[in-house]
């Protein structure tokens, strides 16, 4: 029996303990998977195997038949610290933890592969979505091209809410608050760091130079209103918080609400769900969709890595590597090329003298109207609208 | 530089080629590939390498530098002896074959098994999407439940045709042989045997039993009306050809025309796209979406297993296993259970009177009604109705 330490028993960490325990899935290998160890500073004195728990890290570092250790502890620190020391140690590590993946990525797996050690993580991206692994096989035989992800369910729910249900935004989060789908401090969800570190996970692993998602321009839904819903509705699109990224020389990068086509397969995914579109230059679009969180969805994510580490014993493992990025991978947030929806108080004549030809939408708020520029680069954009008396805008996805 | 045979030069043979000679993807192997012959029986006088083409077999199975052979011919014969002889010489096998795989799977994969090589084929279902590597990996630390998919491009065009630009079903069909999405003799297509076969290998790799093709009941489309389609749309579905296959005690596994709710992620899958539902008993849903057919997506997703196949040149390979299955493993037709949208020319109370409250529609065809019953099995329903004046009925989608 090949023996495995979870580190963190929050909800992730307790999903893997009890997969793991009922055995309830379609593996029979070779060498079946067993706890031993749970790290968790709390007490779990009533818990049927509390003989399993630990306070000590060093159990788990120094005993050599610990084959994989799972981090569920979420967080930066001692999330990092332990992690580095096991794969030093000759340890595979298995992940959900976004955070920390997509700060120490580069310098994680260039430890495993010098030490011939798994470092793997397709729970961070989508919960139980298998992405991460399709993108380091099946889809290697293509160049990508493109990423776009509805990456939060969090946002998903509340703008599917306001979508359907005509809420608006604080009401919106509130029921989501109630659900348990949003945090008491939801700020990580709602103003789109978590989608970013998502986003930053993916475009490192498709194009393998790291993009950090410091570099990564990102904006929230917190300022969506129903106004919004409406114009985006009567122009045809939903709204949906994206991030999108592609490379042609460089890496172009951004998280925002976006308007959807309503043709667009992602304008179909609601309520908590996830989806991933990847584009590639022999496959063309293909699309990855489920419950991005969730206990048992996520940690049945990561039991499919620890099996994955358990079926190469003895072998090479197959590494990633996220090489730095050169000076300026990343290109420039005003770089980017898009058609806006912008809501103005400005003369429709104006409008057109600055952007030409555009469609309208009126009737939504008074005073008000809105329309959809052609394609254009964010610079260029924001040096007409400067002029206009512009309330808002928001970007269009062109899939 | 690993050696690559292809055999077989027609539109997936030729993108094969097509991609190993450009090279133009993401994989930086130790090994790169290269092609070193291309068994055709036709000449092809004009190609610029013309010196790897051969139409002797007896050429690939006798070079001990060929590690991996694409068999791209299709049809069972020579493909099924050309793939046997090359396993048993310990060649790794990738296809595209469905007919072949899903016919003589348990054989071939038993083979591959026993001479530590790779047989492969991620293309023989869902074309380019990622279906078949994610089900034996990321997949794993579920019970799979269900499996619900589109999986023929050809039939889902046409349906999306005729919901979408009111056709008929032939005036569709026409269109889509002027596409070239359907064959001259289009049945393998339309009556559901394409589906099939592909449902056959899904539910194989679902529960490692061979599930036989020849025993899942398949339903094709040539008897769907515009009439059904209104019918359809009046009751919040849409019509698509559905391989749908479950696992209790026995597995259930069939494949007809379906109403899909309009809220299903499967209902916006339009045009030649496919997609596949897995359920999981972690995971919940997921579904897989892309180009289920054409040169490159296909071609695409053989190279991935031929890379797949060399990264672990020397180690023990990962097999899969489909045993014989047991007696009564396959549920018989009729044990089925599903709602069944009717459309009938009996009274509204005999109907209410055999079949409880049911939803009517009225107005699509003059003195007929259309109606959708309750769960029941598929015996009870036909016992039911056979009592009434039937016109003709189509499942309703349980997801």
């Amino acid at each position: 029996m090949v023996k495995v330490a979870i580190m963190g028993y929050g909800t992730v960490g307790s999903g893997v303990y009890e997969i793991i325990r009922d055995n309830n899935f379609d593996y029979e290998a070779l060498n079946p998977i067993g706890v031993k160890y749970i790290l968790d500073i709390r007490d779990f004195p009533d818990h049927p195997q509390k003989e399993l728990f630990t306070k000590n890290f060093d159990d788990i570092l120094n005993d050599g038949e610990v084959y994989c250790v799972v981090e569920a502890m979420g967080g930066l620190h001692p999330a990092y610290e332990f992690t580095k020391a096991l794969l030093e140690n000759g340890k595979n590590v298995v992940t959900s933890n976004k955070e920390l993946v997509a700060t120490y990525g580069p310098e994680l797996l260039q430890i495993a592969k010098d030490k011939n050690v798994n470092y793997l993580f397709e729970a961070s991206v989508g919960g139980g979505i298998p992405i991460i692994k399709p993108m380091c096989s099946s889809l290697m035989s293509n160049k990508i091209q493109k990423i776009i992800g509805i990456l939060n369910g969090t946002t998903n729910f509340i703008l599917t809410e306001m979508i359907e249900k005509n809420k608006d935004f604080s009401e919106a989060l509130s029921d989501a608050q109630k659900n348990g789908y949003a945090e008491r401090d939801p700020s990580a969800d709602v103003e789109g760091h978590d989608a970013c570190r998502k986003l930053a996970i993916l475009s490192s692993l498709a194009w393998s130079e790291y993009v950090d998602y410091k570099d990564i321009d990102t904006e929230g839904i917190t300022k969506i209103t129903l106004d919004d819903v409406k114009y985006a509705d009567k122009f045809g699109y939903v709204i949906k918080l994206i991030g999108y990224s592609e490379k042609n020389d460089k890496v172009f990068a951004r998280v925002s609400p976006m308007f959807v086509s309503k043709n667009y397969p992602l304008s179909g995914v609601c309520g908590v769900f996830n989806a991933i579109v990847v584009k590639g230059n022999y496959l063309g679009t293909s699309m990855f969709y489920g419950r991005g969180a969730g206990k048992f969805p996520t940690a049945s994510a990561v039991v499919a890595d620890v099996i994955d580490s358990v079926r190469h014993i003895g072998a090479k493992k197959q590494y990633l590597e996220w090489k730095p990025a050169a000076e300026g991978y990343i290109k420039p947030a005003n770089e980017g090329v898009f058609r806006f929806f912008v809501r103005s108080q400005s003369q429709k004549e104006q409008i057109e003298s600055l952007f030409g030809n555009v469609e309208f939408a009126d009737g939504i708020k008074d005073g008000e109207t809105g329309f959809i520029t052609d394609l254009m680069t964010e610079k260029e954009f924001l040096d007409k609208a400067n002029i206009l008396n512009v309330n808002s805008f928001i970007r269009v996805l062109e899939a």
